[in-house]
């Protein structure tokens, strides 16, 4: 993390999806193109292996960051060939998805004019096909990233030749015969948020996932899933919460234990990945100790 | 709150105690006094009308809090007349308590000098004796204080009449007419912190009190009171956590519970007086949802 950068003025967070999480130094290469762009910082840089895939997160003023997001999915296409790649995650381009989310100074507007911008440079710059999703999309059957991505670049490449309804929002008719194409948008932060349970029993876990999820009728906007951990030591409720400034991670933590109690089940460590907003830290303490009402405006570092 | 300064360097948080809790204009005289030194911000004003007290928490650059600090005693000797004040809480002086505490980038040593620089301007600028306490104590019976300021003015002017050993640190040997004394030292941050139970029988809160404060190998650094709330509602476990760095306020609330449950009762809402560090708030979070770790670097505004 670049320490010496203070960034002022507007903030837009920018976590592309890159093809590639197996390599280091190709990671390496993307992340520098990145965090050479003045005003902008990589806040985090997460690869995984079974996936071969890797998440950057970086952020900084508008017009920086969608240089910087250029210019990776630049690097992206000269390192990445994707008729060789390997991995069980679903991917449609040498840099598959590109959100940009509005943190601080800006809107979800402005955000979704910035992807587009991005998105018709990728094609004009490099000649790789875009999409346009979530708050970005122009069709409403593009909302959903899985509606876009489908199966994949495998897929996807068949199907824009014989579906015009299939075809990018910029660019194409057919994908990039290496780079695929990239799906570019605009969405709220989110955080993303694992609890481990005391069990092996990944039906539990399912169970959980099921019951705590917004469509279940569980948290605003959170979206879960039971999966057993690589190790297999044991299941876990991996979460995605998308509504931050209604859903604190306490609060997931504290229903998810609640559920597994239950199932005669007890919870136990819980991680982060990436990063989270200010407000689930102290909407995590608001709720833990049962405070009537907690602003950052209690912190005393974030008043001087 | 003065919502323009921006405070940069080094920063010094200052809590002085005024015996002054009732009258409104006098109270906003002081912190005006305050507020009014470049480089200083008033963060927290808090008045209790039965104890006849308030306390201004203040922050900002070493040089500008000590010249903040000596202008408040000032107006507080010209507003309050200790032979008029009626209070429950013991006090010596008209500014009664004045700690400084380091809050970035400046060390307890620092803190010490200042006090005792700014003990010396009381007495030199506003001749009104001064006493220190904490780590800016010069002598060891002095480190408390309670034992500087025992029962408070009235027992204090006759004891340093016919006690050599209870003269200040700075100026006397009597005690000023109306203003007293003040006592002046350094300290730890401290987190004022409380926990209603759901109950009113006050022995089962002093019970608890007694529990878990680190003298009975509670949690390090922790005081503990059980106390009757005013309004006859309920008892609280009243706190004052001394170890901010080694004690978050979750951990004090999952004890406290865990202590109320073992004598059937429940554990209610929580509040903070005056202001919190981050550490607080991120170590309550890595407590609550049990993270390995947690630090600030995974919050995204504290990044940019």
């Amino acid at each position: 993390m670049s320490v010496t950068k203070q960034l002022k003025g507007p903030i837009v967070e920018c976590v592309p999806n890159f093809s590639e999480g197996r390599r280091k130094r190709g990671i390496d290469t993307i992340r520098n193109e990145i965090d050479s762009v003045p005003k902008v910082k990589v806040l985090d840089v997460h690869s995984d292996y079974d996936h071969n895939r890797s998440v950057i997160t970086f952020a900084g003023n508008p017009a920086a960051v969608a240089d910087a997001a250029v210019a990776a999915a630049r690097a992206a296409a000269r390192l990445i060939d994707l008729t060789k790649h390997e991995g069980v995650h679903p991917r449609i381009g040498a840099t598959d998805v590109m959100p940009f989310v509005p943190v601080r100074e800006c809107t979800m507007k402005d955000c979704v004019k910035l992807a587009r911008e991005v998105a018709k440079r990728i094609w004009e710059e490099l000649e790789i096909p875009t999409y346009l999703y979530g708050y970005a999309a122009k069709r409403d059957d593009r909302v959903r990233l899985e509606m876009v991505r489908m199966k994949g670049f495998e897929q996807m490449s068949e199907l824009v030749k014989k579906d015009k309804t299939r075809r990018p929002d910029f660019g194409g008719p057919g994908l990039h015969p290496t780079a695929g194409a990239t799906v570019v948008g605009a969405r709220e932060f989110l955080v993303a948020y694992n609890v481990n349970l005391k069990s092996r029993d990944l039906g539990i876990a399912k169970d959980i996932a099921e019951a705590i999820r917004e469509r279940n009728s569980g948290l605003p906007g959170l979206k879960a899933l039971g999966l057993t951990l690589r190790s297999g030591k044991c299941v876990q409720v991996s979460t995605n919460i998308t509504r931050a400034d209604l859903v604190s991670p306490y609060q997931v933590y504290d229903l998810v234990r609640i559920e597994a109690e239950k199932r005669g089940v007890e919870a136990g460590a819980s991680e982060l990945v990436g990063l989270m907003p200010l407000c689930s830290v102290v909407n995590s303490v608001r709720d833990s100790v049962k405070f009537d009402s907690l602003d950052s405006s209690r912190i005393i570092e974030l008043n001087l």
